[in-house]
C-alpha cells in the first residue's frame, strides 16, 4: 500500500521516493528506473535473502544480476567496491546497467558508492531496509566508504534514480536497530519542524510499535524535511550542516568506544541531548525546551549521555570529525525546538561542562 | 608569458585554463585557485622534483604538503588512492584542502580521482605536463583508476577549480611522448574544424619542434574545441561520443598488445585513420579527405595502422570497450574534415575489411 511519494529536486536531478508497506513486489513503482535492460541487485547476505525474491517478481523483464556482501560495517571498504567492480566487469555490465542496493546504511553506502564511479556512474536505485537508511540516507545522495584510518573517508555525492521504502523491511530488523533509527526522527524535528516534534510526542508509542502508517508518516516527513534542507545545498557548503545536529557529539563517542559498541542512532541520541544541554549553557534555548528533548531521546529507549569512561576522549575527538574546517569546530545547537543553527565558537569550558565534567542535562 | 586563457562551463561549474610559457612561478595565476590555507601536491617523482619548486615559489603563504607516486600507468590504482587517503588523514587535512594534480595523465586521473572522493570532494587545481594531457585531460572532467580487469573502470567526473599548461614542462618528455600527444591535436582538427586542421598541416613542423607559441595556440584551440563539444554533455550522453574518434580502434589496439606496448597516442594515431579508412568505405567521406589525414598522421611520425600480430583480436576487443552500451557497438566516423559523427550499424565486413584484411587505406 502506497502511502506517499515525495518528489526530491538535487541541482539538476529530480526523483521520487515511494513510501508505503509491501512496496517491493510492486511493478509499477520500480520497473520505470530500469533505465537499461540489466540490473545488479547490491545487497548483504541477511538481507538479501528476504527480499531479493520479491524485487525478482517486480523485475519480471530485466536480467537481474546479484551481489551479495557480508553483514557488517567491517565490509564498507574500498576492497568490497574493487569486488563489486569485478563482479560487474565479468558479468560484462555496461554504463547502462542499474545497480540496485538494497538493504540498511552500509549496503546503501557501498552499492551507492560503487554505483558513483563504475565508469564513471551507472544508474542507482535505493531500497533501505532500515528505519535510519530511510530517514537518512535515502536523501542527500551521500555515498561512502570507509578508511582502516577514518570513517566515510572516501565517497562521492551521486543521487539515485528513484528510491522505494517499504515499511515491512523494518519488521525484520531487531528492536535495538529500530530504536536506534528514531534518534534521526527526532533530530528532524528538533532542527527544522516544531510541529513535528509535537507529533513525535503524540506518536512515540505508535513508531516503536511500527505501525505502518504511523512509520509511513514519520519517513515522509523526515524525508520532507531533510530534502528541504540539503536543497540548493547538494554539497554541504552551508545549511545542510544543519542536518549533523548531536552528530558531532555522536561521531566522538562511536569513535571512543571503537565503532558498532554502540549504534550509529544511540550516539545520535546522546548527541541530541547534549546539543540541547550546551545550547542551554549559551543561553540560546530554554530550559523547559532541552528537557523536552531530553524526555522524549529518554521515552524512545536511547541513551542521554556519553559512556563514563570514554568522556576524557571526547573533545579531541570533536576536533577530527570530517565536518571540521580549517576554521575550526563548528557546532549545532538548538535555538528553540524547530530551530538549529551553526555556531563557529564555543566557549571550551562549556563544552567540557555538556561533555560530563559540568552538571548539566547530560550529568544529571 | 601567458598566450591565452580559456574560460570553460561544465554544468553549473566555470573555471579557467591559462596556456603559455613561464607560467608555474606565477602567484597570479595559481594562488586565487586555493581555497583554504593548505594544499597537497600529488605528483610523480620524475615530474615532481622537476617543477615542485616553481609551484612552492608561488605559492609562498599555503602550507604545501607533497605525495609523490612512483612514475607509471602501473600506479594508476585504487590501492594508490587509498594511499594518498592515508597520508591526507595523517596530515590531516579537511575539506578545505586544495589538491594540486602535477603531472601527465596518469597523476592528473588519479590525483583527480582522489580529489573527487577525498571526503566526498575536495578543490583541485590541474597541472598537466604532458601534450596528451594538456589538450585531452584538462578538459572535460574525467578522473579514473585502473581496476585489474579494465581502465578507467573506477572513476567520476569532477572538474577542477583551475587548470594551468606551461609549454615549459614539455621540453622534459621523451620525443616519443611528444609526438604521441599530436595525434589528440590531429584528432580535433579531423573531428570538429577544418580550417584547424589546415592550420595543424601548415605548422607540424614548429608543433614537433616545441614553438612556445605555436604550441600554446595548439593546446588553447583543442581545449576550446573539446569544452565546445563537452558543453552541455558534462555526462557523456550524447555528442561527447565524438571526441572517441579513433579511440575504440585505439583502445583495442592497445588491449592487444597490451597497455604500455604503444603509447596511447599511438594507438589514437593508428585509430584515427582507420576510423577515416572505414568512414570511405562506408561512403561517408571522399577519398582524398581520408588520404590526407593519412598523411598528416604519418607526416607527424605516428603508427598509421594495427601492428600485423593483434588484427586478429580487435574485433572483439572493441565490443569490450567501455563505450559500449547494451545497444551495441558503436562507431565515431568522419563524414569531412571537420565533421564526424556516431554511426551505429556498420557493416561487420567493413570493420574487418578496416581492420586489415581488405584493401583500404590501412593495409596500404
Amino acid at each position: 500500500m502506497l502511502y506517499a511519494t515525495i518528489s526530491l529536486t538535487a541541482g539538476e536531478h529530480q526523483y521520487p521516493i515511494h513510501v508505503g508497506s509491501d512496496l517491493l513486489s510492486d511493478p509499477a513503482l520500480i520497473t520505470p528506473h530500469i533505465q537499461g535492460r540489466r540490473a545488479l541487485l547490491i545487497s548483504n547476505e541477511t538481507v538479501g535473502p528476504l527480499f531479493a525474491p520479491s524485487i525478482r517478481r517486480a523485475l519480471e523483464d530485466v536480467e537481474l544480476d546479484e551481489y551479495f556482501l557480508p553483514d557488517g560495517e567491517a565490509f564498507k571498504t574500498l576492497d568490497r567496491v574493487t569486488d563489486a567492480v569485478e563482479h560487474l566487469i565479468r558479468g560484462e555490465h555496461t554504463r547502462d546497467t542499474t545497480i540496485i542496493a538494497l538493504g540498511g546504511g552500509v549496503v546503501g553506502d557501498t552499492a551507492g558508492f560503487t554505483a558513483a564511479v563504475y565508469q564513471r556512474g551507472v544508474p542507482f536505485v535505493q531500497i533501505p531496509t532500515t528505519l535510519l537508511a530511510q530517514v537518512d540516507a535515502s536523501v542527500g545522495g551521500k555515498t561512502a566508504v570507509n578508511h582502516a584510518l577514518g570513517k566515510n573517508m572516501i565517497g562521492a555525492f551521486y543521487q539515485p534514480q528513484a528510491v522505494l521504502i517499504d515499511t515491512d523491511t523494518l519488521k525484520s530488523l531487531p528492536e535495538r536497530e529500530r530504536i536506534a533509527g528514531v534518534a534521526e526522527v527526532i533530530k528532524h524535528g528538533v532542527l527544522a519542524d516544531s510541529g513535528y516534534f509535537e507529533w513525535i510526542e503524540a506518536h512515540l508509542d505508535e513508531i516503536l510499535a511500527q505501525d505502518p502508517a504511523v512509520m509511513s508518516h514519520a519517513i515522509a516527513r523526515s524525508c520532507e524535511i531533510k530534502s528541504e534542507v540539503v536543497a540548493n545545498d547538494e554539497k554541504e557548503k552551508g545549511r545542510r550542516a544543519l542536518l549533523n545536529l548531536g552528530h558531532t557529539f555522536g561521531h566522538a563517542i562511536e569513535s571512543a568506544l571503537g565503532y558498532g559498541e554502540w549504534l550509529h542512532g544511540e550516539a545520535v541520541g546522546a548527541g541530541l541531548v547534549m546539543a540541547a544541554d550546551l545550547s542551554m549553557r549559551m543561553g540560546m534555548l530554554a530550559p523547559a525546551d532541552a528537557v523536552r528533548i531530553k524526555r522524549l531521546v529518554t521515552r524512545a529507549g536511547l541513551p542521554v549521555m556519553p559512556p563514563e569512561g570514554v568522556r576524557g576522549q571526547l573533545r579531541e575527538l570533536m576536533s577530527r570529525d570530517k565536518k571540521a574546517s580549517d576554521a575550526g569546530l563548528r557546532l549545532i545547537l538548538v535555538r528553540r525546538i524547530g530551530e538549529a543553527e551553526v555556531v563557529e565558537s564555543v566557549p571550551e569550558a562549556l563544552i567540557a561542562d555538556t561533555i560530563g565534567i559540568g552538571e548539566g542535562l547530560c550529568a544529571a
